[in-house]
C-alpha cells in the first residue's frame, strides 16, 4: 500500500492510499480529485499531466509530453502505474476551461435580456404563465373537548371547503409538522400546494404569519456546464442564477465516454454522485445562499439535458443508449422527485424532464425547440444548439426533423489549449489588422480586465480574422510570418493573442494549429449535419428563413464570422439570431407555464429524428466540411479574403 | 469527561463518556443500554437498578433499595450522578419480563390455532381474502432499429395490453433496473404489481424465470410487547412470525411516560428509532433469515398500534394526546410508505394503518373489534383487549362504544417482580393446594422446564388460588402463614413459587404483595371500565351475550379465575372466549383481504368513544374494584372462597 499526495493548484492537497500497478488517473478520480480526461483515460488526449513531485511512476513518455517537461516530471496520470509514495501536482482545471461555479450577478445583462425576450416571445404566442402550485391561507377553528376532530381532516377539511377540491392529500413529511404548525400558528396557516381538477397535494405549511415563496428551480444539464435558474414559480421572478462545471467531465469529455465510464463497476453511482452531490446541490446551495432562501422552499424543478445526461442523473443504465439498435430507458418520465436521486431541495419536489426524442436528441433539444418558436411560424426555419452535442432541429408549424452531431466541447473553450467559458478575463470577440497583423480584443469583464484565454465565440472570430487575413490558410494552417506567428521544434505553427506581460495568466495566450484543427472539425460536424438534413429534405440553403442559435457560447457570437469559418449556412447576415441558453430558458417555462410544459411535450411527441450515422454521405459531407469555409467554395460566395 | 462501562448481564459491556453531574439513566439511554425504567425515570418505581462494580456514583439510598443492597452497591440509575470513572453491572431487563425477540416456530400450537379460527370466522362472514396485490407474467417483443420504443414505454405498453387498465405507474425504482432487467429477462419478465380498477402501480420487476413471492408484513405495536407475521400476500400462507420486546421501553412504561420523553429534545427521534431500528427492522431481518425471504419482496405492510404508539412511529408530536382536548395528529392516514420511517422492505411498500378512533383507542383496538366479530351479530357482546392498555368495546350489529383504560404492563409481566412475557419457562398455570399451600404449575417450553416467572394467565391463576385459599385476603395481604409464605424486615409478605433449587433462574422465584397490588390495580381498572360502560349504557351484566378476551395474556387465561379476582364480569364461564392477539390477527386480515381493509374503516367510522376520566363515577368505580373480588361481594356471587 503506497500513500499518494495529491498538491492540486489553489486547493488543499488530498492523501489517498493505493496498491502497486493501480493507475494514478484512478486514483484521482476514486478520491475526488478533477484531472481533465476527455477521453476518459485512454491515453489519447493527453489532458491528464500531473508532474511528479517525489517519488517514482512507471510512466513511459507519450506524444503529448516533451523531452524537457518529462524530465521537470511531467507525466499522463491515465498511463502512470503506482509503485512508489508519491507526491503529485495537479493543475487547476478550473483555471482552464471548466470554471468553478459562478453564481449570477442578476442585474441587466446581455443575457438576461435575451432570456427575458425569449419569454415575452412565448407568452405573445400565447402560452399562459401559470402553472399548478399555489399557496392557500386555511383558518380553522381550534379542537375543543366537544369538537375533537383529529389534526389531519381537520385541515383537510377546510383545504376542501376553500378550494372545492374533493381529494386532498397530505404527504407524510407535512404529516410530520402538522401538529406543531397548526398551535404555533393557532390554526390560521399557510399551505403551499399543487392543485389539479380532481386533486391537490399539500408540499408543506407554516403558521400564516411566516413568508413563504414557491421556490422553483430549472437546470440545464449540459454535458460541459450546468447553468440553473431558482425562480418564483408564482411571479416567475428569477431570484438566483448560477452555472458550474459538470462534475461529471472528470469521467470523460462527451457522452460516449461517459457512458463507458458508467458501465465500470460502480460507475454508475459515481456518475450520478458527480452530477447530484458534486455539481447541482453546490449550485443550489450558492444560489439559495446569495438569495437567502431555503432549499426546502423549492418545492418543483425542471431540468432539461441530453438523452445521456438524464440517464446519468437518473442512475439508469445509459449502456443501450450506445449499442445498437440505441435504446434508452426513457423518452418521458413522470416518476421522479428529488429525494429519489438525493437533489436538496424540497424531498417531495417533483422533477420535470423535458422529453427526448431520441438517443441523441434529448430533452435540451426539445426545450430549446420549444424556445426558438420555429413550431409557431409558416416559414421553415433551423434551429442550432452548439454544445458538445451539436444538435438541430428544422422545421416550421407543419413539421420538425432533428438530429445530433458530436462537436466536442470546443464551441464551450474545451480541446482548445487557451479555451475558456465566457467567464472574466474571455476573449469573446477579435478583429485582426490586416497589415500588422495585431489584434483587437473585446474581453469579458471589468474594464482593463486582461485576457485569459478564449471563449466559444472569441474563437470564431480569431479564426475567421487569421483566415480573412490569411495568416492561415483553408486547412489552418500558418502561412504568414510576423511577430505573433510561432513555430516550434515540430514546425507546429501557433499565433500569441497576448504576450505573457499583457495577459492575465502565467504564460502568453496563443492559439495553436491542434487548436484550430479541432475547431474546424467541430464546426464542420455542425454543418455536414446542416447539409444533411437539408439533403434528406431535399431543401436548399436559400429554403432556410431563419436561423436561431443557442448554447453557451455566448450573446458575444458574430454571426458573420461563424459564415465565413463555414459553421454556419450562407444567408443574409439579418436572418440569424442568437436565443443565449434555450435550454435553460425552456426548462424555466416549462416549470413556470403548465401550457410551455405540454406543449414541450407535443414538440416532442412530433418531432421526426434522423440518426446521421444511418445517413450513407454524411460522413463525406464532414470531411468536406473540414476546411475553412468549405472544400466547395461556391457554398460559400459571400467570403472573400482581404488583400485579395 | 468521565468513562463508564455497563457490564450488561448476558451481553457485551458498553464504553460510553460523560460529563460531570450526568444522569447514569440518561447516559445508558443515550448508548442503547436497555435500563428497565417505567417511571421514565422519575425515581417513583425503582426498577432501573444497576450495581457499581468500581469508582464513585453521587447517589442517595432510596426506598427501592435496601441497605444491604445499598452497601452492596445498588442503585437507581436515574438518581446517580456521574462524579467518576465507573465500572456498573446492568441487569438484563430481558430476563424480566422483556425477554428477547423470539421468532416463532410455525409448526401447529394453540396461538397458531386460534389465529386460524379467527381468520375462517372472518371468512365465513364473507370477507373475501382478496386485496390488491398482484404478479404479471409480461412478454414483449425486443428492441430493432425499425422498434425503437424506449423500455419504459415498451413495458408500459405490454402491461396495458395484457391487463386493460389505462393508467401505469412506474416509479423512480422500477425505472432505475429496468433496462437491465429487460435484457436479462429477454424482454420476458415478472412485474410485481398492486392494481385497482383505474391504475397499476408497479413495485418491481424481474426476469421471469425468477420466482418472486409477494411477501406482506402484517405487525402489532404493543407499548410493551411488539408481534410480526411474514406472509405471502397471494396465499396468505404465513412464512413467519416473531415477537420482540418493544424498545421504547427504556423511556417508560407507559403511553403517558412515552409522550413525556417524546417532548424531551432529540424525544420523537429517539423513541422512532427505538420502534423502528431497533425494534421491528431486527424483527424483520430474523424473519427473512429463518425464512429465507429477501426482506425488499415485502411490497405491502399492515400495522394496528394505539394511538400514541402508531404517532411516535411515525415521529409526530404525540403531546397533544396527553393534553386537553387530547388531539391526535391523525386517525387515519393514508400517505404512509416504508422508505418515510426507515423500515427496511422494498422501499416504496405501503403502510395500511388500522384507523384509531380516539385518543386512547387505537388501531390496535378497531383491528381487534373487527376479528371479534362483535359487529357481526345480533346479540350484545364485549371485547376486552388486555394489554398495558386495556381497551373495551360493547356492542353488537348495530351499535359500538369503546373506552380505555390504563392497566399498565402486568398483564404482560411487567411491574411484577417475577413478571414475565409467556415464553419458555413462564408459569401460564397453576393451582394451589388448600391444605398444604403447595402449588402445581404448567410451565411454558419443553417438558422438564423449570420456572422463571409469572406470565400474565400464571398472575391471575396465582393470585386467584391465594384469594382463594385464604393465603391472601381481600386487600391482597398475605394472612396464612406456611414456609411458602415469607415477610421481610418491613412486614411485606410474599408466597414462594419455586425454591431456588427447583427455579430456572438464580433466585427463589417469588410474588409479593407489591406484586398482588399492582395486579389489583390493573384488573381493577379493567373492570371498572366495564361498569362504567354499562352504566353509561343503561345495561346490566347479564345483558352481555358473550366476552371476547385478547393481549398478550396468553392462551392459558383461566376465566374462571379472572372472574373469580374480580376482573371479568360473572357470568357462566363459557360465556368467555379467548380470541389471541386479535390487533395481530386483525392487522393481518387487513392486509390480506381488502374488504376486511374496507370493514375495519367502516367499524372504525362507527364506533363511539367513551373517555372515562370525563365520567364522574369513573374514580369511584376503579377504588371499589381494587378488592378481591370487589368492594361489592354482590357482583360476584359465584365466588366462593375454599375451606368456609
Amino acid at each position: 500500500m503506497y500513500k499518494i499526495i495529491f498538491q492540486i493548484e489553489n486547493s488543499n492537497p488530498v492523501e489517498a492510499f493505493a496498491n502497486e500497478g493501480e493507475i494514478l488517473l484512478q486514483i484521482a478520480q476514486r478520491n475526488n480529485v478533477a484531472i481533465d480526461a476527455p477521453c476518459s483515460g485512454n491515453g489519447s488526449c493527453g489532458k491528464c499531466r500531473v508532474r511528479l513531485l517525489s517519488g517514482k511512476l512507471d510512466a513511459q513518455r507519450t506524444r503529448h509530453i516533451s523531452e524537457e517537461e518529462f524530465a521537470d516530471g511531467w507525466r499522463l496520470a491515465c498511463c502512470s502505474k503506482i509503485v512508489d509514495d508519491i507526491v503529485v501536482e495537479v493543475p487547476d482545471i478550473a483555471s482552464a476551461y471548466r470554471s468553478r461555479m459562478k453564481v449570477a450577478d442578476l442585474s441587466t445583462g446581455k443575457e438576461v435580456e435575451i432570456f427575458e425576450q425569449s419569454r415575452a416571445q412565448v407568452l405573445a404566442a400565447g402560452i399562459e404563465q401559470k402553472n399548478s402550485m399555489d399557496i392557500l391561507d386555511i383558518v380553522m377553528d381550534a379542537p375543543t373537548l366537544d369538537d375533537t376532530m383529529p389534526d389531519n381532516e381537520r385541515i383537510v377539511w377546510a383545504i376542501k371547503a376553500e378550494t372545492g377540491v374533493e381529494k386532498v392529500r397530505l404527504p407524510y413529511l407535512v404529516m410530520r409538522k402538522l401538529a406543531e404548525v397548526l398551535r404555533e400558528g393557532d390554526f390560521h396557516v399557510k399551505c403551499v400546494i399543487r392543485r389539479t381538477a380532481s386533486d391537490i397535494f399539500v408540499y408543506d405549511v407554516m403558521p400564516a404569519t411566516e413568508d413563504v415563496i414557491i421556490g422553483g428551480l430549472a437546470i440545464d444539464i449540459g454535458t460541459t456546464t450546468v447553468s440553473a435558474i431558482l425562480l418564483d414559480m408564482q411571479t416567475g421572478k428569477i431570484l438566483g442564477k448560477a452555472s458550474s462545471g459538470n462534475g461529471q467531465i472528470r469521467y470523460g469529455a462527451d457522452v460516449i465516454n461517459r457512458i463507458i465510464e458508467s458501465t465500470k463497476p460502480g460507475g454508475r453511482k459515481r456518475l450520478q454522485e458527480a452530477i447530484v452531490k458534486e455539481t447541482i446541490n453546490p449550485m443550489i446551495r450558492e444560489m439559495c445562499r446569495a438569495a437567502e432562501f431555503r432549499a426546502d422552499h423549492i418545492y418543483r424543478m425542471s431540468i432539461a439535458s441530453n438523452t445521456t445526461m438524464n440517464h446519468l442523473l437518473m442512475g439508469v443504465s445509459s449502456d443501450s443508449i450506445r449499442t445498437e439498435p440505441y435504446i434508452p430507458t426513457f423518452f418521458k418520465t413522470n416518476s421522479l422527485f428529488a429525494s429519489d436521486i438525493g437533489i436538496r431541495v424540497h424531498p417531495d419536489a417533483h422533477i420535470i424532464l423535458a422529453p427526448n426524442i431520441g438517443s441523441y436528441v434529448g430533452g435540451d433539444i426539445t426545450a430549446g425547440a420549444f424556445i426558438s418558436m420555429i413550431w409557431n411560424r409558416p416559414e421553415t426555419s433551423l434551429f442550432i444548439d452548439l454544445g458538445t452535442n451539436g444538435e438541430l432541429v428544422l422545421g416550421n408549424e407543419d413539421f420538425l426533423i432533428s438530429c445530433a452531431c458530436s462537436a466536442g466541447p470546443a464551441f464551450e473553450g474545451g480541446d482548445i489549449s487557451c479555451g475558456m467559458r465566457a467567464t472574466d478575463g474571455a476573449i469573446e470577440a477579435c478583429t485582426i489588422d490586416y497589415e500588422t497583423m495585431e489584434p483587437t480584443f473585446e474581453i469579458i469583464g471589468d474594464p482593463g480586465t486582461k485576457p485569459v484565454g478564449l471563449c466559444g465565440s472569441g474563437l470564431i472570430d480569431v479564426i475567421a480574422e487569421l483566415f480573412l487575413n490569411g495568416i492561415i490558410n483553408a486547412k489552418g494552417k500558418f502561412v504568414r510570418e510576423g511577430e505573433r506567428v510561432r513555430h516550434d521544434q515540430y514546425g507546429m505553427g501557433s499565433y500569441v493573442l497576448a504576450f505573457r506581460k499583457d495577459a492575465g495568466s502565467v504564460k502568453d495566450v496563443e492559439i495553436t494549429e491542434v487548436d484550430i484543427d479541432n475547431f474546424i472539425r467541430a464546426k464542420g460536424a455542425i454543418f455536414s449535419a446542416v447539409r444533411t438534413m437539408l439533403r434528406y429534405l431535399d431543401y436548399t440553403v436559400d429554403m432556410i428563413d431563419d436561423v436561431y442559435v443557442a448554447g453557451g457560447i455566448g450573446s458575444g457570437i458574430n454571426m458573420r464570422n461563424a459564415v465565413v469559418i463555414g459553421m454556419l449556412p450562407d444567408i443574409p447576415v439579418e436572418k440569424f439570431h442568437y436565443i443565449g441558453n434555450s435550454s435553460l430558458t425552456g426548462s424555466y417555462m416549462m416549470l413556470l407555464s403548465t401550457q410551455a410544459e405540454r406543449k414541450t411535450y407535443e414538440i416532442a411527441q412530433g418531432m421526426t429524428y434522423l440518426e446521421l450515422s444511418t445517413v450513407p454521405t454524411y460522413m463525406d459531407e464532414f470531411v468536406a466540411c473540414c476546411f475553412l469555409p468549405h472544400t466547395d467554395d461556391r457554398l460559400f460566395p459571400s467570403v472573400e479574403l482581404k488583400g485579395k
